[in-house]
């Protein structure tokens, strides 16, 4: 970089954050996105490019050039996590020997298909370049349905190291990388230390964290290694990992409190190894599904994994005979050596057989492997032909019930890299000399990985006095964590309340809190918003004669909010035609919906109407339904009325629990007391339906749990469904 | 107000803008709403409060106090035209004798239900108090389907006068009068001297420029006034006036290229007097329409007004015997005399005539009024029995054919007040002395009534050159009428371009420039935004594979937009499923769509989509759909889906116009070539169908004019209809 004409001030040559030192480099320190052009321009291998510090709104940055080895061009930030790119920002590289550090992507998001790409266009790529220490905050598109790659890797031979990605809510990967013959499909890239953050449910296919490569092209190698990185609560959708190519290796990555599995999709000769997977019992926390032809699963430790079926600690699938490229391949050749199953719930062997996935698996290897439940129960869950998988001196703890694996009783204990070994055995799981990469080893230093969440009431308590918008302008007022404790008496709210916080609007212990509204919602609930309503009476008395109005709905496309209703009533929601307590927005996901003790007097629409996804598209509109000791009377309904269309399989949701509930002549008309469409587990138990319509549940794929107990009808239609309800005791 | 205490600078008494000179009063300028709070305080009858100049941003003002009769207490601006209301702002007031003028509410809506409420709460409200020379621009809720009513008058002896409303694009009315038995029922409120400016097509009820009163309270009389006003396409809906009481006068209004009617659809003893309604044969312009008792029309002067059926120059209905408040009263005592109906299309009597409305008007007089046509047209219809309105002393020109009217010749010319005169003839139609409002009296001066709308090709011309996102930067950076000429070559486009302004993009009379796009869309609409492509060819290759993609989209709520496209191609829209050329967003609704010349090569879903209004509200997503000379091959179809559901009777559209276009294999599917449901006019003449679906057309409400000429169907089944198509010669 010559000095004449550079109108941004040097500085001092400074080591680039990639730790590489160039010779005779020299830095510009550029405060406007034309200062960069203008600087870039001029940029010699070796040249380092500093923002400035501070808010780079609406920033596409354009990262051209070509270094050398050794001699990198990079861009980086004056103080790391000082520079943020804010608005519809987002930056693509090209060139050779790049190298972007220590920028910050947050309020805001791209309006490209990516927010950090490895290519200018379609025909200028990224080679021997490296992102390292980038962090992308919550830089989601507002509207779930709208998808974009966070990170995609074009081109061979990058590294993307020791970034921060955290809080993806929209669809598309958070990082993939995407391979095409004209660029080479040996990429080489490296991924390493990274972090990747809380990504919620999506409620759709899309939300994979990592993906590499597509189905079209898994015949090929990628050569890709995915390698000590922390994966903490990546729940996006069934497939945490998606490899979808050849000679991959993923090692030494902790899969922490993730919903979903690394998943072997397509492409043959990938190594999973030294792995840590986490579920701490949590729902749908799977382990390595595998499918395709050589793949090697070894010293991978798995504990407290609580997914099933597609998703279990193990899972290994029925492939299709001749498959095209984008269904299953046989299993051929696996090697699964040496693994720990500690306290999984499931190892599904055969998962997926049907009339299309025909091909068991062949010239398999199950060896080494240990299974401990200290529950007692067998994890182990074999459908169709196991033959073609040799077992092989595997232990299981308490005992065993497959050939090839021993049944004797093991003790554990916490090792020094905390993982559970069991005592006084060898060579089976993993060693006690594996360890894995520490959580503060991946990502930066100098940025929190993870949000505070603010919880419900964990803030102030303020009072608020009846009247006309006394609890509108309460509401304003108070912080997130807050919670309003109403006087009794009668509140009017003359607006539609946004929420986009966790509040709490809680009533009386003794004497009645009345709220009223005059629009045709009283709260919006917005993406990440949380809602909990106690002890309050609510009226729809005055709401205007409008079609579809709702007491509560959410907002178009807002992601991972909580609502919750305890000990209150909502009546006369009648002055118009589908008045519904709920109403999910197009496109919305709630996390959690749960009613408690709730009472409804007379609606003409549903109580909760989440049926926005009609595309069939594998979308819905809440993960988790709880509807607990309440009473319904005289709801038009459905009274829940759940839809989970398509045959999409990339999905846990919707749930639903129905408990010690009673429904008097609603869902008269023709969808029934209930509809649930596609619900993937119903456990509806102990509830009573008078005068009422036929509760409906729809199976539209997969395999769902229906449970279907202790519910008396009277005075109302059978249930109607396509499924055979479990039988469990009432 | 006493001078103590106040934090505020006093500055020397002013007198008031109402034009009453208070005696003792003070007057104190404020800065901030906590300023405002306090000076509020502390007001005495004759004080004024005003406004410092400038932005108050999210200002909800309660302004409350009890002034006396001639000495009112005052809220006005510092200068008029320069406090200015944006954001999330409102103002509501309480009390006696209150004054608010010279304040402007732009650039944002009002997040409660009204903009400008005479009231503070249900029980506070404001009488005798006057609102003038307030500017109200565009201050519209963002989604058309969320309602507010822009001025709400409660209370009694309120006036509102000189003020300006202009570009109401969502629904609700834009001045309304709410009655209450608790308020007292006689509002005897005035509103004068305002100014109604451009209310755009809503496209479903609820776009009423004023309403008075409500079906409930119907029976009683409002004794209030409109007089003086200036409508200005005022096309909100079939009723831009919807009297709902009795006892009212409208008088000496001018009713200006307004679509709809002045309806007097509830109450009696109404006078409608000496007002003008100018047409210019505009599509939709109407009258009066009467229904209910003792209303007069009298002196009214009615021109080139192209209405029919229900928003005819007058309309008298058919009536419900024993009607219910909100059904339609029989005309009983009507009295039409001395109109002048100059050169308009229908004048309907018996309109609405069915099973239900089966009363015919009794006790009702049409005397002295003047029908000239001069194409020779008879614009006079009856339907059913007319023996109870009697004809007496009518002028027909050039011919009459109903008894009571006298056909003969009459030659008309300009009068001193600009409205046609008979020669030679008094006594018949308005006097030649009949004088009416200027519109240079109506609003206030200091403040444009008309935005200038940029029209397309109106600007600058831009070059782009092919490449990857050179358009994409070409657009954001074009000016409202620009247009960017493209030269021969491809163009790639890495986002979704959303356009809130006027853009031409224009191909090269030689050589090809084709747009790609990686995104779901090319480019989204946006309210009051107009597109218009030519000469391109537009291919769906790169588009990803999401259900649903639309090369153009309507964002959603988006109102009063324009969409052209001319001699241009659109090519393998067949990436994924339901890939349209033109979606609508959810409650968004077209002014207009043009295709001419287009040609649709292979497409999984429609070319127009408009269909997203499932609520059957009367609601749709396109005024005018205009397909011209078209070829439409393998598009899977329907090819055009418009939807207008609901037996709401409050919109005219929508409209289409098909002709000189072919299509080719397509529409196979179960909706057929073309799914037009509730549309109100088409023509579709001289079309050519090859082996293609089923045309479909189904009448859903009224009376809608369908004309099918002159089209060809090989290969293809008959047309599907519920509606007998109007025979004309092709």
């Amino acid at each position: 970089m010559s000095t004449q004409g550079l109108r941004a001030p040097l500085i001092a040559m400074i080591v680039a954050a990639a730790g590489v030192a160039p010779a005779f480099a020299e830095s510009a320190l550029v405060r406007t996105p034309a200062e960069f052009t203008s600087a870039l321009a001029r940029v010699q291998p070796g040249d380092t490019l500093t923002l400035a510090d501070g808010e780079w709104r609406d920033f596409q940055a354009v990262f051209t050039g070509v270094g050398a080895a050794g001699r990198p061009i990079t861009l980086t930030a004056q103080t790391p996590g000082k520079v943020i790119l804010t608005g519809r920002s987002n930056l693509s590289m090209a060139g050779e020997h790049l190298v972007v550090s220590n920028l910050v992507f947050r309020d805001g998001f791209s309006p490209t298909g990516e927010v950090l790409s490895f290519r200018k266009s379609r025909t200028e790529r990224a080679n021997h370049s490296r992102v390292t220490g980038v962090v992308i905050d919550g830089f989601s598109k507002p509207d779930r349905a709208e998808s974009d790659n966070w990170v995609a890797l074009y081109g061979h031979h990058n590294r993307f190291d020791h970034n921060q990605l955290t809080g993806k809510t929209n669809a598309g990967t958070t990082l993939v990388v995407i391979r095409d013959p004209e660029q080479g499909l040996e990429n080489r890239h490296a991924i390493d230390h990274n972090y990747f953050g809380r990504r919620a449910v999506l409620g759709s296919n899309g939300g994979e964290t990592i993906r590499v490569g597509t189905s079209h092209a898994s015949a090929s190698s990628s050569f890709t290694t995915v390698e000590n990185n922390w994966f903490e609560q990546c729940s996006g959708e069934v497939e945490i990992v998606s490899n979808k190519s050849g000679g991959n290796v993923y090692r030494g990555n902790v899969f922490f409190e993730s919903q979903g599995a690394l998943v072997l999709r397509h492409g043959d000769d990938n190594l999973v190894e030294n792995n840590v997977f986490i579920g701490n019992g949590l729902p749908n926390t799977g382990g390595v599904r595998v499918i395709n032809r050589r793949n090697t699963i070894r010293n991978n430790y798995m504990e407290g994994l609580a997914g099933s079926n597609f998703g279990s600690a193990l899972t290994i699938m029925y492939g299709v005979p001749n498959s095209p490229l984008h269904r299953y391949v046989q299993v051929d050749g696996a090697v699964i050596e040496n693994n720990s199953f500690i306290d999984v719930r499931e190892m599904s062997f055969g998962a997926g057989m049907d009339a299309e996935r025909s091909a068991a698996p062949v010239n398999s290897r199950f060896v080494g492997n240990l299974i401990v439940n200290r529950d007692g129960r067998d994890p182990v869950r074999a459908q169709g032909d196991m033959s073609g998988v040799t077992f092989l001196r595997n232990i299981q703890s308490p005992k065993a019930t497959q050939s090839g694996v021993l049944g004797r009783k093991v003790t554990l204990a916490r090792g020094p890299g905390e993982l559970l070994l069991p005592k006084g055995l060898k060579g089976f799981g993993v060693g006690a000399d594996m360890t894995f990469v520490g959580r503060e080893q991946t990502g930066v230093s100098w940025y929190p990985k993870k949000k505070a969440v603010v919880a419900l009431d964990s803030g102030a308590v303020h009072a608020a006095a009846p009247g006309e918008d006394t609890l509108t302008r309460a509401i304003a007022q108070a912080a997130a964590g807050d919670r309003i404790m109403l006087q009794p008496g009668v509140y009017i709210v003359n607006q539609i309340v946004s929420l986009n916080r966790a509040v709490t609007v809680q009533g009386p212990v003794k004497g009645r809190a009345e709220i009223q509204f005059s629009r045709p919602s009283l709260f919006e609930i917005g993406g990440g918003a949380a809602l909990r309503l106690s002890r309050v009476t609510i009226s729809g008395a005055l709401a205007p004669d409008v079609a579809g109005a709702a007491v509560l709905r959410a907002g178009q496309g807002a992601a991972g909010y909580q609502l919750i209703v305890e000990d209150s009533a909502f009546e006369d929601l009648t002055v118009n035609r589908s008045f519904n307590v709920f109403a999910a927005g197009p496109g919305s996901l709630a996390d959690r919906i749960r009613l408690e003790r709730v009472t409804v007097d007379k609606a003409t629409g549903s109580v909760i109407a989440a049926h926005t996804e009609t595309a069939d598209l594998g979308a819905y509109n809440a993960e988790v339904v709880e509807v607990i000791d309440s009473t319904f009377r005289d709801v038009t309904g459905p009274v829940l009325d759940l839809y989970r269309g398509g045959t999409d399989e990339s999905t846990f949701g919707p749930r639903l629990i129905l408990t010690g509930s009673t429904f008097e002549r609603s869902g008269r008309a023709d969808d029934g007391a209930f509809k649930l469409y596609g619900v993937q587990r119903a456990q509806i138990r102990g509830n009573r339906f008078v005068d009422s319509g036929a509760p409906n549940f729809f199976r539209r794929v997969g395999d769902p749990v229906f449970i279907w107990s202790g519910n008396r009808l009277e005075g109302t239609p059978d249930l109607i469904t396509n499924v055979k309800p479990l039988e469990v005791a009432p």
